[in-house]
């Protein structure tokens, strides 16, 4: 079709406002924004933590999506990063990350080759199997393209998701990946996803501990064969403080403690006064678009620029105290004031703390980094979306 | 950063297959797929039936975000489409789509420009307003540039999102769009996203009708001063029947006809056998990456493919009858079989209806177009993303 010159800068269009001292009200919205201190102070405090209990960082990108981010995760002492899918992966590499651990099986129509093509770019690519099956396969035509190709052990912990839930099967599978040319054993993988947002700190640890156990005694076994893993990656920001308790992992996967959500809000991660603070970074900022409704407004944000699986977005910002968001549309968010009185005019500005912060930032292009109400930069959201 | 040369296709990673015979099984997922022959066959019914009532098409983008889709339905008689946002507008209009409504109001820092860097570029673009400051400022800043902006009056039909929801207001605001020098009074926009979605026909036709009253009343009022409103916008989908029987309207803003997901399939639409008949057309390819947990399979489809603000994705193909979805995660999603002894190899497609088609694409960078299992062509999701 006949392209149009209308101009689309990379960085959209707020780009013209980096660097433009206190520009964070003319943002045009609906738009990420993240407060680099903030997310700088989570940086620091994560990789502080698991230096301290001797665990590697292995952050998962699967909650940013974004180089920059994965950059200055491994500036700060990370071996690397996880990526969720092979796409995420690619993006990333695309953009100079070059250590990266995916966490899911790798299975499909055309993934295979385009996995080894990571590997023809010599970056450090680890995938997950928990299947013999294919971890045979796979070996098979990483061996013929010439390629060793590092494997961890998919373990489930309780999820059902995917992964070996029993210590016989991880050992057969650990056989096969041993046999086979072409693959490398490297270790297993043990997360936990279901426990991460099980917001009181006992129940969680209970809970936890239990599938721990059983990783202990998978472990164990695995030692007793002579095939003790040299890598056990797992753990997420819900089970940084046990992870590190526990000393079981040696790499830890931690996603969200970067941005912190309203879902994170709600958790008690800390066992005690050592243990890293996170605080909110990552904020939405929407316009008020309509206002003849007495005591509610309408704003430019519904579910195409919030997650919606999770709870609620929550006011930061902008609107009074008491003030509450319900979804109105694709495109549309509505507030309600604490009393029918209360108005905010057309073009006012509300930020929210996103409600899942994931699937909030895989909505968007770009993120808005900001200091003291200055955007100083713009980064791309670049393994966001699907194909 | 640095940037390593990963091939990224436009058209993604199943470029490749486009044109190859019978290749819709070795598509790369999670992918979107349409059906090119039912989309086609939904798009003249959606045509032959506003002609027959007299109506004029503008299908609103929202759905579909792509310019090939809007193109194509400009070609079977449309007049041009809606947008939602300014954003979606400008991705369109760069892909060559040159008569956009825009159905929000269009407010906040920087936008006025970017409206009317539409019109330098000698795009016919219209906007809605319903505030009558706002209206005063567009004019001016319209008037200031050397453009004159069409405009149409955003009426409320009970929803309470946008617009003007009494007659005395929409009495003032034409007013005041008729005396500023920059607009052009074009008419009214009258939408009811709040009844589409009512799944019985008698229980929306008794409830829309009610609001077409009000919407009579104040066309009435309006041509009593001589404001009579050259064009009523409104209606989707779920409307289509009752707003080509009432003939109040004189363009139709219908989306989803064109895929018809989970929730508008769950909807009777057809008051009679000469309405039309819309086909599902749109479908989500997923595979099966795990399935080591009898009775259930784990595939790569999870809330980063699908929407989750409506309906569960319905199972279309490549599952036994009877299998149901859960989501499972960001990247993943589980399937349940009827019974436990049923289970799905390793890198099986399973397709699915998508649960609400609109944010569903929004996910999505690319629409896989089939028709006979040939992969014939790629459409970029032009105006996907926010932003």
């Amino acid at each position: 079709m006949q392209e149009v010159a209308i101009s689309q800068h990379l960085g959209g269009p707020n780009a013209r406002l980096v660097g433009k001292p206190c520009s964070l009200p003319e943002l045009t919205t609906p738009a990420l924004v993240l407060d680099l201190e903030t997310f700088e102070r989570n940086i620091r405090a994560y990789q502080h933590q698991v230096n301290l209990h001797g665990l590697q960082a292995r952050p998962h990108a699967k909650s940013h999506k974004c180089a920059e981010i994965a950059q200055r995760q491994i500036a700060a002492g990370a071996v690397g990063v996880c990526a969720a899918s092979l796409h995420e992966a690619e993006a990333l590499v695309r953009h100079g990350i070059n250590n990266i651990l995916i966490t899911s099986p790798v299975i499909g129509a055309g993934k295979l080759d385009r996995l080894l093509q990571l590997l023809d770019h010599g970056v450090s690519v680890a995938v997950v199997v928990d299947d013999q099956e294919r971890a045979a396969s796979m070996a098979a035509a990483a061996h013929q393209s010439g390629h060793v190709l590092d494997v961890l052990i998919d373990v489930d912990l309780g999820m059902g998701r995917t992964g070996v839930s029993n210590i016989e099967s991880a050992l057969q599978l650990v056989n096969v990946v041993c046999d086979a040319e072409g693959i490398s054993y490297r270790g297993i993988q043990a997360y936990s996803g279901s426990v991460q947002h099980i917001e009181d700190f006992a129940a969680r640890d209970r809970i936890y501990t239990g599938q721990l156990r059983f990783l202990s005694g998978l472990i164990a076994a695995l030692d007793k064969r002579g095939l003790k893993p040299a890598t056990v990656s797992g753990g997420g920001t819900g089970t940084l403080a046990l992870d590190c308790r526990e000393g079981i992992l040696t790499e830890h996967q931690a996603g969200s403690y970067i941005f912190m959500d309203v879902e994170y809000g709600a958790v008690t991660l800390r066992a005690n006064d050592d243990d890293a603070r996170f605080a909110t970074s990552l904020f939405l900022h929407s316009t008020v678009i309509s206002k003849n409704v007495p005591g509610t407004a309408t704003i430019d944000a519904g579910l195409k620029s919030f997650a919606t699986d999770g709870p609620l977005p929550r006011v930061s910002n902008g609107a009074p105290a008491g003030t509450t968001y319900a979804f109105f549309g694709d495109e549309h968010g509505r507030l309600t004031f604490p009393t029918p009185t209360h108005s905010l005019p057309l073009g006012s500005i509300v930020a929210f703390v996103t409600p899942h912060c994931d699937p909030t930032v895989n909505l968007h292009d770009y993120l808005h980094i900001v200091r003291n109400d200055t955007i100083v930069d713009i980064w791309q959201i670049v393994g966001r979306g699907v194909l």
